[in-house]
């Protein structure tokens, strides 16, 4: 019998009915007689409600405090989940990230386990119990303090537990049936993807495949942890991310899928001088700033003579930031404006595939033009194709290289309620 | 400078504004120069919507996966406050009570402190900080599981932290001006004891005196701690709890106060064999059931000859379990009948007086008699007298002692809202 880590997010645990029919899964697994350990998000809205909260009491809360009190929400989840198998007859034993022995940095809101010592775990694991683990947070090595992990953390958590507890697998629950070659809700034809390799699954999450967090993927690559990423609403298969040659099969298509991000805006910086140095001085102050850039082109300036115009992408979020940090170099640099535009979407065509197969471009850019898609930016990378577009072209988008590359299943794919992050 | 602790009870902090009420409160302790360290409660009615979760999820959850979530409570609490001095502009730490060194027993939902090992409490003191700490939790020595501490008990992490920190005195924040002569919803005259006897107000308190749980002024007057009991809605002094011999004052009241309790039942075992060791069995069974009896009484049986009937008092609570357990011996000690009956109360008349005053029963007895309250029990300690009546009787039998014994005060006592526990 093997050993088995499962995440539940925040809308599988969303009331108590929900909690009871998550419990039911789990004790159903460790009837098989698997080894389980389960990573709980918060339940449903819990985290928004304290942050809300918080905010009333501070508009700016110490990261330190806010970690102590966002934490609260997945050890409640925690132990509501232990009480619900407890009261379908088998034992469990719910932990708080710092109980279960994840060690992270001391960086509050967006900490990095940097160790896992999951002596409790086992031990209980040993006594036959089934252990809850509360997702999204672990102590810090230095202070001993409470620390959040960030955006899409208790997935990481789960494929960090499944490494140091060596499991056979980690099971990542989430609405829909596993990976699609596009999203569902935008390209009904989308098909599941079966298995997926670690690296295309990579760029998928960094091009905007929401379904599993970058950081997770990047975790379960380095440790080599197999993921499956499934449905809590059916028994299906869904989909195995691993590692695995995606080449290696028979008409293996092109590429594995089409992502798209509206998450990102577009900075542009008109009429750079052209001298050596310009761009680095430009970016150490995005970077100074700690914003994270995707894609960045750099172009002699349409209307002014020996100067460039550069462009690059970043999240919304960060746009403010970003504009306030280059102003100040404006008079320094001498560049002559800002152009700032958050009405923008990447579209990404991603696979191995597109190694051997030439052409892979050209058929992307026809079928966006076929569409009457007009491309703002684009960058590649070995296995993936991202282009800039307006926000209002990116559903056409995705549906013409969806298409294109011959995704289109026959039958719809399901799409169920809830967001299951 | 001194060194202070206080605690605030879960109605204020109920919302947003109360705590930041209550942030100022700590502040202006602060900007006194004080060392402070803060013990709070749940906000307003969380620990009653956990548990109200906790029963929709398993009707009955495991006592170790309670603590887990009821400790969620104050852990909130704690770190809202926390954020609420720190947008006043000092700094402040919030501490789980396992951060905060309350070592306890295992016994979860029912703990005691059994050691404090304050560390990280005094480091952040020597920093400067606040120190806000969560009450009504500790962790368990050997299982390190998260533990709470039983009913009163964020008053008792107050006086136990005080104590452990050498701290100048424990201030205990309520909703009324302090310690009564008596309930002030029953006696508008009562009036506020500006200094109480350990010994007094253990025997008040035990009396049914809310405003302070027993264990709490046991342990004070253990660690010889000094309890100041306020008001958190105004700055007027309160009750101090503190070693004094109430004796010494010239015109001393010959009692301090008058308490009453309505939340005991009278069982009466009807014809018990007039047996050595029949009442030992019984009361053997009634502990065996982990059940507290507070009076008790034996008469020869007005109904029945060579037997006798014993009456006690025990919590309403406990009633129907008690029962049970004297069901099953009824017909090994052949009693003839159990009678329940939980429309009683009890009422007392404390002070330390009574030891050099004679009379004091008689004078008790005939202020009841006058106002026409039968009585049912009487049990007595050497600065108490107790009686048990019609629970309809109560409020008139302590307004009745409570002028007999010359404690009513001109002008009527200020009740605020809220209950302040």
């Amino acid at each position: 019998m093997g050993r088995i880590v499962q995440k539940y997010g925040g809308s599988s645990v969303a009331d108590a009915e929900s909690i009871k029919r998550v419990a039911k899964r789990i004790v159903a697994t460790r009837q098989l007689g698997h080894d389980v350990v389960v990573v709980i998000s918060a339940m449903g809205d819990t985290t928004d409600d304290l942050m809300d909260l918080a905010l009333k009491v501070s508009p700016q809360p110490p990261p330190r405090e806010l970690d102590m009190l966002l934490t609260a929400g997945e050890r409640m989840s925690a132990a509501l989940l232990a009480m619900a198998i407890a009261d379908q007859g088998l034992k469990a034993r719910s932990l708080t990230g710092s109980q279960a022995g994840i060690i992270t940095t001391g960086t509050h809101g967006n900490a990095r386990i940097i160790d896992i010592t999951p002596g409790r775990i086992t031990k209980a694991l040993e006594k036959g119990d089934i252990v809850i683990v509360a997702g999204f947070q672990g102590v810090a090595q230095d202070t001993k303090d409470v620390t959040t992990l960030g955006r899409g953390a208790s997935d990481t958590t789960a494929v960090a537990l499944a490494a140091s507890l060596g499991a056979d697998h980690c099971e990542i629950y989430t609405d829909v049936d596993g990976v699609f070659t596009a999203d569902p809700r935008i390209v009904p034809s989308a098909r599941r993807i079966p298995r997926i390799s670690y690296e295309t699954m990579l760029e998928m999450a960094a091009c905007g495949a929401k379904i599993l967090h970058l950081r997770c993927v990047e975790y379960a690559r380095r440790e080599h942890v197999k993921v499956h990423v499934r449905s809590s609403f059916t028994d299906k298969d869904g989909t195995w991310v691993e590692d695995w040659e995606e080449g290696s099969q028979m008409e293996q298509a092109i590429i594995s899928g089409v992502a798209h991000d509206r998450s990102e805006a577009k900075i542009t910086i008109v009429g750079v001088p052209d001298v050596v140095g310009e761009a680095a001085r430009i970016f150490e102050a995005v970077a100074a700033a700690d914003i994270n850039i995707d894609m960045i082109v750099q172009n002699v300036s349409a209307v002014e003579t020996h100067r460039t115009d550069i462009s690059f992408t970043l999240p919304k979020t960060d746009g403010a930031t970003a504009i306030a940090a280059l102003r100040q170099l404006q008079d320094e640099l001498g560049f002559s404006d800002i152009l700032y535009d958050d009405r923008i979407g990447k579209v990404s065509v991603v696979g191995v595939g597109m190694r051997s197969h030439p052409g892979v471009t050209a058929r992307f850019f026809t079928a966006l033009a076929e569409v009457g898609v007009n491309i703002e930016m684009i960058s590649t990378s070995e296995i993936r194709i991202s282009v800039v577009v307006d926000t209002d072209d990116v559903d056409r988008a995705v549906a013409a290289a969806h298409t294109a590359f011959g995704l289109d299943a026959e039958e719809e794919a399901v799409v169920y309620a809830g967001t299951g992050r």
